[in-house]
């Protein structure tokens, strides 16, 4: 019967298989439900799988495009049908023993939003009855029917479920009962009577099969799919899937039941089978938690056999598919029945623990099993969480800035934050947004809460190169420093109150959370060292301070990728002295900027040793000054006020002021990111970088007298365009060395970041002078896409997806058409005439698990990315180094 | 002999060359000056030109770099001097009959900095006297030992020329006369004991010539030169030649004198030579000023056999060189010698009567015509000019912005301009710095003068654009707005005031200049036309306007190439339209937004219907809106300043001007030129290109009706990235076409603008959906650089030209290794899906010679520019489609 389909003109394809004609392979063609039953079927037996068959995506796809008309497919449902008539022994609507089938919806991914399941669809005033005599279960036959009706209303007709709820609280209030399996038939009966009334009930069992068809096509375009796909980067084009199965009815009586089974631990990961199951119900009573499922545990009390071979299933199933598998099942009288299977989703730490059984049980390689991780999702295991098993009202949402979950005072600035932290209590930091002399804030506070900003934000990126939760954007939320309350609605909120946020969910609540610490378990480092060992690209860590240095290597960082020399100005204290810089560079001549280049560079000196130190043995790549000197400056607003206040009191600081004043506006740009920043300030201001130059040196030269082994230094020279930007540079690097003492290549090599287009064009030529290419794939995003990230990912990100001209941020997962081309460019030309670059990526894409499947095909030597996320690059550096080996490996 | 040093080891270079030896082939090593007198020489034979000899520029890079020392230099010098010696029958240093010799610099390119020319090296006390025994003229030989120490001591020793100067005008006034010539022997006997009181003078002629040689060298890195250098964009690594040459005496007496000579005149380019000349005087002083040369015309009555002579040898050269030549003789008591040939710079309308004339006389192709003229000097054939015999003095500069000259009176609004212009005057209009709401005041006034800005600004761009001079950022102006004043140091001017400014040379004056106006003259016309023949290159106008379109196609446009349909709202008449829209996209559904993209949608297509008629048959590129939206508002400040003053008299106007507030907020961007605009706009904001669309289409039905040949309208979408950008906005377009019946390929065609990198890499897929390409090299160069225009051009490129990094803006001439290898890849790729890709140039580069030279070489099908720029941009096609058929063509 295939082969005859078989001959079908290519121009028409099969719209419909039975199950026993497909396998997993055809998930694209049948959805994930539809190809996982056929491939249970084939491996199971069909005594173990109701038959029944699959309308493929590419039928849902025809038949959206053509308002509903598709050629041939009502020939083949038909046909198909004919066949599960013959297989089953009955037929859709006979009276007397009529065939009953459930319709379900399945895409080619998991796609909540759509059709729900329809059961028991063949039933009608007629058929019941018939039902009813050949079971000799009125009681069944009635629950069925009443199901039936109910679920083809709400799901098909799209009739308010609240109309059936209403109703059957009423039969049972009538009749003094709780349950609904106490409704006996009689009720039941008069319930079905109550549902017809709720709207035009179809009673032709073929009419009700191609209206429930066309509901789920329909389902497809309804607004949350649409809106689902949009979040999860899903193709409109996909189309779904419909299964039709043959029914088996768990709901037949107290030696039936339904329920659902994962092959382990859904939540631990152990090994033992997990699940919920309820007697005599079917399979929408165990997820619609009316009545309290029971654990899977008690099947082997009450019914062994079908217990030991649901767990025999399960482990055939796991060994079949590789993997940890979520599966629904029904009992009939006693008989046992696989409906669905599919690889089970899974927190963290049961990814995790599954992965190291599965390689200690021979089911899987290590290949295999790091293969089965989510890299992403192990975020969860290095932050504080909240307890997941902790009831909270969440108070106000905002943007996921910054993952990890904290609880604490509130407190409104710097100061307070680092005060609360002295005596020894958390304290959250609330602010409108956060800036420079804030960032003490961070190191003090237990997490970061703003009112403004996105991803982006200044808040955001120091929260998370720290490890601080942090939650920004929050609107609905007024903090008003000045009357120094937190606004949340009618809720309002002072200094010492407590709060709660979480950060890799963007909530924030008043209750009190219990935290759950983060675990590096055995299990973990486990897999981390698998990792290691599979892996072919190095990971760094993104880290400017001695303490971060410390963090990143105790996550198992080999060094650091990224040490932003400028980051140290940051800190309050140290604000002063760059200021001075910035403001004295106007007035050669008066010994001003000597002076503060002077004081800059002991600290900096004393900061690049402690993190020299820090990483005894690895690289570290110090990056020179890059960006603008206004950054360093107060804003203008702000200036303006003090200004206006030193004014009216003739205060002793307004020369100062008034000098900062015209350094703002001297320094003002209109653009600054492409602006005079990196190695452009290198050139025009030689002075500040021979003092950061020197600084290094010094570090070295002062670890060098205390460690065995000294660090590998690498100066980073930002912002290169011109291969003579470089030479330029070098020459300077090169005098200064002399000086010190210090010879390239043995006590420190010289390279560029990549972060413009153009280095990457003329790669081979600054390969000429550069030991390292560092791909600074932030700044080369905005360059090549014209995408500045503080404007662009509010403001039209989220308009660009929704629009489905892009999956998402570019900013989160490298553009490889774009960018990740200009990457390739720059590693192929830079090797043309240095074979021995190295080269490595230290733009935040270095910690996505996707785009490090990218760098790794592309041949990058490493990345680079903040400390907490170093664990998941490490992961996801071997998935890329398994994938690449086999491109099955990972789904 | 040359054969026998021709075997020298290629390790040890020729680094002497006799004249007879050389070739202009031969110029990256003997210099400009030695190539061309060893060609003379070839040429007129040795009778005409004394001989001499050449030491490369090689030898001088040697010399620079070993610190002086170079091996078998000497060696090599000595030889060739022992070879002129034989020649001329004389020895260097002989008491009796001594050789001399000049010695003068002469680098590959002229080059002014360097070391001046010596005279009459090889004199002293003692052969002073054999000179003036040999010739018996014993005021000659003092007149030549004189001028020999003085020089020596000037350019060798570096005494000041003061002191010289003073000595020579107390001999003068002691003796009572007012001339150099009237000083007798005995006078300059006594001036040479006073010069060598100046200095030690050296006696031996072996260490004057090797000491006037290194002399040269070290003028290389001489401060006047390096400067020279950098602004010139030459390279420091070429190094200069020396010449040596034996002396000829113009100061022998009457029937000797010394000259230059043009073979044709050069400031009208008329067939007949001109020049000046002096009696009885040696080279430098014709051009030193002392006393008032002759004209060559003269020459006929004074020394007719030499005056016909010299007219022969003019026509021989130019006919040899295929060019003008610019040549310095001298004529010993009646005999003519020949020292220096090169090619005449001349002004623009020389260079062009030149070419024409050439072609006629049969000197010249056209092709080879066409390549004698430096197409970018042309700018000055097409706007008023300074009368260049007019004296004036500068009393301030600026940028040069906007090239041509203009007076009047002072304006400081658009308002007054257009007054001043309303009764038939001429304004300037002198501002701080302009905006949207000032080109109304561009239309009306002769000339723009800002203090603030750069080639950049505001002002610039719409006055290029328009073809009114312009000079900005005039540092020493203030522009006192509220006191009415224009002050510029002590000078302070008031509305109605004259002034004038050159915007070619970024001049500023009070004085009434007369002006020049612009000459499209006949000749003009033909090698325009010639160069319509020769170029493949096509050659349209940037014109936002009917009358800029108009201008345009008399200059020869053939099309549009940039219509930037946004400029039509800033016309005054227009800001409160799209102002209206602007604030209004925040309130949707009040209607606000609807009538503002109605209001709009009249205008534009008023405006486009009067430009295609201009261009009736001819292609126009419209391109859809394209800047952020907060262009279109007032700057905060004055924002800011409106609102104080509405406040304090609460004003009705106040709730409007609140919402203008609002909308500032909401759009104000970190760096606009990265954020919301393009497509972007049109994608988050599709009514607003939708209205632009059917204006488009209104226009084109309208013109349509009247026109026999209906433009051919170009849609274009600027800022792609995403190739899905596009497709969006074809979804749209091809709506908007149906609805107004126009068809896709025949009423109109849909093209992209390319101005992003991330466009260029993926040009391929882009090509799939898209009729042409438009490269905007302007912000393309602003993203593959990370150059933003506003910041860096003042900021950064002087310093960096300053530091060698770049030999100029790389707005001026576009970057070919970075933004051209983009534009080449835009091109390949997107020809490999759509071979009959249509591509071209709307940056301001596509009116730059130099980057018009790379465009056709990178196979783009034409450039746009502003229509000023046209005539120069077709002779410029013309000599790059020359260049590259023989790339010898054009030096």
């Amino acid at each position: 019967m295939i082969a005859a389909r078989g001959t079908m003109a290519p121009s028409a394809p099969q719209l419909v298989y039975d199950f026993a004609e497909g396998s997993r392979e055809m998930r694209n063609l049948l959805g994930g439900k539809g190809a996982n039953v056929a491939e249970m079927t084939r491996l199971l037996g069909p005594e173990l799988v109701p038959a029944g068959f699959t309308i493929t995506a590419e039928a849902c796809v025809r038949y959206l495009d053509a308002d509903g008309v598709v050629d041939g497919l009502s020939a083949e449902v038909g046909a198909a049908l004919a066949r599960l008539e013959a297989l089953a022994g009955r037929r859709l609507g006979d009276p007397a023993d009529p065939l009953l089938v459930s319709v379900r919806s399945g895409a080619r991914d998991s796609m909540p939003g759509m059709l729900d399941t329809v059961l028991n669809l063949g039933l009608n005033d007629i058929s019941v009855e018939g039902l009813a005599a050949r079971t000799g279960n009125e009681r069944f036959a009635w629950d069925s029917y009443r199901r039936f009706v109910q679920m083809f209303g709400n799901v098909v007709m799209d009739i308010p479920g609240e109309h059936f709820e209403e109703a059957i609280a009423a039969a049972k209030a009538a009749r003094g009962v709780t349950l609904d399996t106490d409704l006996d038939a009689a009720a039941l009966r008069e319930l079905v009577a109550v549902f017809r009334g709720l709207y035009d009930f179809p009673q032709d069992p073929r009419a009700q099969l191609e209206r429930a068809i066309n509901a789920v096509f329909d389902s497809w375009n309804g607004p949350r799919a649409v809106e689902y796909r949009r979040l999860h980067r899903i193709p409109d084009s996909w189309g779904t899937a419909v299964n039709v199965q043959q029914m088996v009815f768990g709901n037949k009586g107290e030696t039936s039941g339904s329920g659902v089974a994962f092959s382990r631990d859904e939540i631990t990961g152990a090994p033992e089978p997990s699940g919920d199951f309820l007697p005599n119900a079917q399979g929408e009573d165990v997820v619609s938690g009316v009545r309290t499922p029971r654990d899977l545990a008690e099947l082997a009390e009450w019914m062994p056999h079908v217990h030991a071979q649901l767990h025999d299933i399960l482990r055939r199933l796991e060994r079949h598919y590789g993997d940890m598998q979520d599966t629904e099942f029904t009992i009939e009288e006693g008989r046992l029945y696989m409906l669905q299977t599919r690889n089970a989703k899974r927190p963290a730490q049961a990814a995790v623990r599954f992965a190291v059984d599965a390689v200690r049980e021979g089911l899987l390689t290590r290949s295999q099993a790091i293969a089965t991780i989510h890299a992403d999702r192990l975020d969860a295991l290095l932050h504080d969480t909240f307890d997941p098993a902790a009831p909270f009202n969440v108070c106000a949402r905002g943007v996921a800035a910054s993952p990890g979950a904290a609880s604490g005072e509130i407190v409104l600035t710097a100061q307070e934050a680092v005060g609360v932290r002295a005596a020894g209590r958390d304290a959250i930091l609330v602010r409108p947004f956060t800036e420079a002399e804030d960032v003490a804030g961070f190191h003090a506070a237990a997490g970061i809460l703003t009112s403004e900003g996105g991803k982006a934000s200044h808040a955001a990126l120091v929260a998370r190169g720290m490890g601080r939760p942090a939650v920004t954007g929050v609107d609905a939320m007024q903090v008003d420093l000045q009357a120094r309350e937190v606004r949340i609605g009618d809720l309002v909120l002072r200094p010492g109150d407590r709060i709660a946020i979480d950060g890799s969910a963007g909530l924030v609540t008043t209750d009190d959370v219990p935290l759950v610490a983060p675990a590096m378990s055995e299990d973990f480092l486990t897999v981390l060292a698998w990792s290691d060992d599979l892996r072919t690209l190095g990971v760094r860590a993104n880290a400017d301070t001695p303490q971060a240095a410390a963090e990143a290597r105790a996550f198992g960082a080999e060094g650091i990728g990224l040490c932003r020399s400028e980051h140290m100005f940051m800190d309050p204290e140290r604000v002063p002295l760059i200021r001075r810089l910035v403001v004295a560079l106007a007035h050669d001549g008066n010994g001003e900027r000597e002076a503060a280049l002077v004081d800059l560079r002991r600290v900096q000196q004393a900061d690049f040793a402690g993190i020299f130190e820090a990483m005894a043995g690895l690289p570290v790549t110090v990056r020179l000054l890059d960006p603008p000197l206004h950054e360093f400056l107060p804003k203008p607003q702000e200036l303006r006020a003090e200004l206006d206040w030193a004014q009216s009191v003739r205060s002793a600081d307004l020369p100062e002021l008034l000098a900062v004043q015209e350094a703002l506006t001297r320094l003002a740009e209109v653009n600054p990111m492409l602006g005079l920043r990196g190695v452009r300030l290198g050139l025009l201001y030689p002075d500040i970088y021979a003092m950061q130059i020197e600084a290094i040196f010094g570090a070295v030269a002062d670890v060098r007298a205390r460690l065995a082994e000294p660090p590998k230094v690498e100066i980073m020279v930002p912002l290169v365009a011109y291969e003579s930007e470089l030479v330029t540079m070098l020459e300077l690097i090169d005098e200064l060395a002399q000086a010190h003492e210090m010879r390239r290549g043995e006590d420190f090599t010289v390279g560029t970041m990549m972060e413009l287009p153009r280095a990457c064009l003329i790669a081979d030529r600054i390969a000429r002078h550069a030991d390292f290419f560092s791909f600074g794939t932030n700044d080369l995003t905005q360059t090549t896409l014209g995408f500045s990230r503080d404007d662009v990912e509010s403001a039209i990100v989220p308009g660009y997806v929704a629009r489905n001209i892009i999956d998402g941020s570019p900013f989160d997962s490298i553009d490889e058409d774009g960018v990740g081309r200009l990457v390739q460019m720059g590693c192929e030309l830079g090797r043309m005439t240095r074979p021995d670059l190295y080269t490595g990526i230290c733009g935040e894409h270095g910690g996505d698990p996707q785009s490090i499947g990218f760098f790794h095909r592309a041949g990058v030597d490493y990345v680079s990315c903040s400390p907490f996320r170093v664990p998941i690059a490490r992961v996801a550096a071997a998935q890329a180094a398994i994938a690449a080996l086999d491109p099955q490996t990972l789904s």
